[in-house]
């Protein structure tokens, strides 16, 4: 196990009702600023009870944070809290909403231009308090420090993360989420799936309560995700695959080990370029990056293919193939195409993403820094 | 799942050398107290580090905290903070320093009898803040906000517990663990067992994540624990250990599901009136108290005796005593002994436990409040 230090203060309220509760959060002087998407929490209650859980505090509202939340539109609400003097940022929708907030968080108390905080996250020293409303299981951005900014003027799609934007508290009410139509329930339990490979698909590294929390993520995502597509108002099923959500991306257990996250960043091309939903770039380039890394991560796709799939005959090459093939599966189950022709791209993304990519200089990704520009390439193609 | 709130505060600093970062934890204005135990940190080097780190810091020693820590000791420390001023108190030990420190931390800030707080929590409203460094894994107490506390006076051992007292942060170094000798790393790691366990062995609460990861721990403990103790200076195996100890107790676990801990209860009475070691009460307790709460955690035990044990076949009956005695097995591989008799106690134990906790109010222990004064004795019989 690698030296770590590990940090994560959200307080989570979690279960029925819990939005009720939000008022004990949030001190009682603060001008709070609720922060939305497009209007769906106006038409399933959950604004109505933001609203009703807020009481006599002063508010406002800013609407529009789209998915993936652009850079243009964030500084529109940067720009609202300095005039109108909002000191407590309420966001309430998915994770494109938090993140969009944890920008604004931080921005708004940055003097210069907003995307040198992107650029440089240590630029960023301090942020107005953030409080969350989880609406869509998936991004695990309501109990972590990170974000995704995306900038249409640059086609850019860039991570910020930062220790001062972890919400004060999020609320996870499985309820609110019942309404969610099927593709972003199916979205949300492969990015949560993903996110756990990230940490987990790498170089044995000695740490196997941290394989185990993580393919206990894995194992409850394969068992829960199709029942809760299948009946999508039971309750315990719903919480189930929410916490599993939130849990793969808190950090608890990526500590102390390698971590790879190069499906992340070519996928994030893909959405910046072609607008491809999110995790389904994430279900196109890791099957095939996988299949290309076989050799650095050999041992674990192995243990992979045992212990989340039950796959315990044959030849390693067979096994491992076997468990990706597994896990292919299980994305097609939720819904989820993992071919890039599915989404209308042809190999021609491959050129186009090293490209955009090379912008910000020499490729290095994953827990070794061994996937370079050809081998972004030759994921892509193979991906197709 | 039930509706809950988490929330755990502490930061971690884990591995090598991390004991030399604790500067940058504590304010520079603060008057630090360090508190200890017997002096062992004098022998194995942690003490030059702590006062290294501290650099140019004010700070003044109280030692002396013994295990089981007394709240005539942990006074003592009241008086000399308020006689000289400490604004930040660093406990460097084990479980029994760190108990200490956080009774001591908010009794620093409560006008009234120390007791006080102890017997109704909720008295306890702010507290000095506290680091640790942690010398010996098994408690959880270094990233948590439980503490027990003992009265020579009245043969009372209490549990306190307050988010007021979460560590801000916690140092754990393996290495500085590899001189415990082979009773105290035994002990921890069947602590850490039991902690899982008394979050776990209850009723299914469709809760399938908190049960894996609860699975996890216990697979490592098992897995690590006897590696540890046959080879104690290899860092990796100390450090998973280290590591488990602190996740067992941390929350995460125990979110949204029923819990037991009648176990630790009446263990404490047993360390209270025998002075045995806490972690050897634990498992002279759960094996007798699983074989008399048959019917009310059938489902888990057979879980338990199926995941973590690879109990498959027999009847129930069979499968479940199979993995109670798997579970004897390994504390007995771990130098814990499962007999009261070994602890020179008898039958007469029972009475005087049982007259203990009704000093305090009819007994209603475990998850269903159904461990009563007769099934407290017949656990207590049954473990002689």
């Amino acid at each position: 196990m690698d030296n770590f230090t590990f940090k994560n203060p959200t307080k989570i309220l979690f279960g029925k009702g819990q939005i009720a509760n939000i008022a004990n959060e949030i001190p009682a002087e603060a001008k709070v600023l609720i922060l939305y998407g497009g209007g769906s929490i106006k038409q399933n209650g959950v604004y109505d009870q933001v609203v009703a859980a807020l009481k006599s505090r002063s508010f406002g509202e800013f609407e529009g944070i789209e998915p993936n939340p652009q850079y243009e539109t964030l500084n529109r609400a940067v720009a609202m809290i300095r005039a109108e003097g909002y000191d407590y940022l309420l966001a309430v929708g998915g994770g494109s909403v938090l993140d969009g907030v944890k920008y604004i968080a931080a921005a708004a108390k940055y003097p210069g231009e907003g995307w040198d905080i992107v650029s440089d996250w240590t630029l960023a020293r301090e942020a107005l308090p953030i409080g969350t409303v989880l609406t869509l299981p998936g991004t695990g951005s309501e109990m972590n420090g990170a974000a995704v900014i995306s900038r249409a003027e640059t086609t850019e799609k860039l991570a910020f993360i930062s220790a001062i934007v972890y919400p004060r508290f999020s609320v996870l009410d499985p309820e609110t989420t019942f309404s969610l139509p099927p593709r972003q329930i199916g979205n949300g339990v492969v990015d949560a799936f993903v996110h756990v490979v990230e940490q987990y698909m790498t170089y044995p590294a000695d740490s196997p309560l941290q394989d185990r929390f993580a393919e206990s993520i894995l194992l409850t995502l394969i068992e829960e995700g199709p029942k809760t597509l299948a009946n999508p108002t039971h309750y315990a099923t719903r919480a189930n695959v929410v916490w599993c959500t939130t849990m793969a991306l808190a950090g608890i257990i990526g500590v102390g080990v390698p971590q790879d996250w190069a499906t992340h960043s070519i996928g994030h091309e893909l959405t910046a370029l072609y607008g491809i939903d999110h995790a389904r770039t994430l279900a196109v380039v890791l099957p095939s990056l996988l299949r290309r890394q076989t050799e650095g991560k050999r041992a674990k796709l192995l243990q992979f293919a045992e212990r989340v799939w039950g796959i315990a005959s044959g030849s390693d090459e067979e096994r491992i193939e076997a468990g990706i093939g597994k896990m292919e599966a299980f994305f097609g189950t939720m819904g989820l195409a993992t071919a890039l022709k599915s989404y209308e791209v042809g190999p021609e993304a491959a050129d186009k993403v090293v490209s955009n990519m090379t912008r910000r200089g020499a490729i290095k990704l994953g827990e070794r820094g061994d996937i370079d520009d050809q081998r972004v390439r030759e994921i892509l193609v193979g991906a197709v």
